[in-house]
């Protein structure tokens, strides 16, 4: 069910929740102090693998950017997005756990958080941002200024033998 | 001129420096007191671009592994190998800047090098390591039990517009 049936549950009820989501606002965060429940709630909504909550917490507080996306309404907010990224903290950049939850898709809301986490980056002086991605979000990070493998530069991942 | 050569100059001390070569050993230091003078002398002898000092500095600081390779003789003992590695300290890790000498490279050095770094990852329990490779070492990174593009994941590279 949706966030805000749940709130207004019923007909007339969801109707009114979908004119008053119109004046919805959509808000940036970069606190690390993210509710690991709810982050794992959105990450669930995507059909993401459970992790361990100990190890969401750890690479939440060791990466060198955070940004959550929440949807806000009255004195209502809800996690609807995240991104984070690696760093060296002075060359190279790697974001990791771009997630929107998919009731906001189709909205523009992937872009604007990664817009928001790239000006991140860049205001930090990273010349480098990397990431990897499914082949289903291959294009999309390609309209966003990404470039797959740059003069055949490849990704590469280790797999024990 | 080869380390050995500026260590003993002349034809017959360089056969004697030959010789001795032989009881040199190679240590790896995971101490990040590296000093940076040094790194970018091994950097240029592979022809990378020279950076800021400043910035490797806090790019050794601020990565989550970092790995020296030595070449020991007597009392001397020089840089001849390097890689580092940016973590979330929890699920993923990228290494980076991995460097072989060219005096000391058809030596196994870079693999001895490479399977040290991974080591260490794994023993933090680092799951999903990953990099990103010049087309000329994707072989090497393939010997080593890295996939390029496993299940069509792209590495992606941001460029502004």
């Amino acid at each position: 069910m949706s966030f805000w049936k749940r709130l207004f549950p019923g007909t007339e009820a969801a109707q009114d929740a979908s004119r008053e989501k119109l004046n919805s606002r959509i808000v940036f965060s970069t606190d690390r102090n993210v509710d690991v429940y709810e982050l794992e709630e959105l990450c669930d909504a995507v059909g993401w693998s459970r992790r361990p909550l100990r190890k969401v917490r750890k690479a939440i507080e060791c990466s060198f950017c955070v940004v959550s996306m929440y949807e806000e309404y009255a004195e209502q907010r809800r996690l609807v997005g995240f991104a984070r990224a690696t760093s060296d903290h002075a060359f190279n950049a790697t974001i990791w756990d771009v997630v929107v939850h998919p009731d906001c898709q189709g909205r523009g809301l992937g872009k604007a958080l990664m817009e928001k986490i790239v000006s991140e980056l860049r205001q930090a002086d990273i010349s480098n941002i990397t990431l990897f991605a499914d082949p289903h979000v291959v294009d999309f990070y390609h309209r966003l200024g990404f470039m797959s493998d740059p003069e055949g530069i490849k990704g590469m991942f280790w797999y024990p033998d």
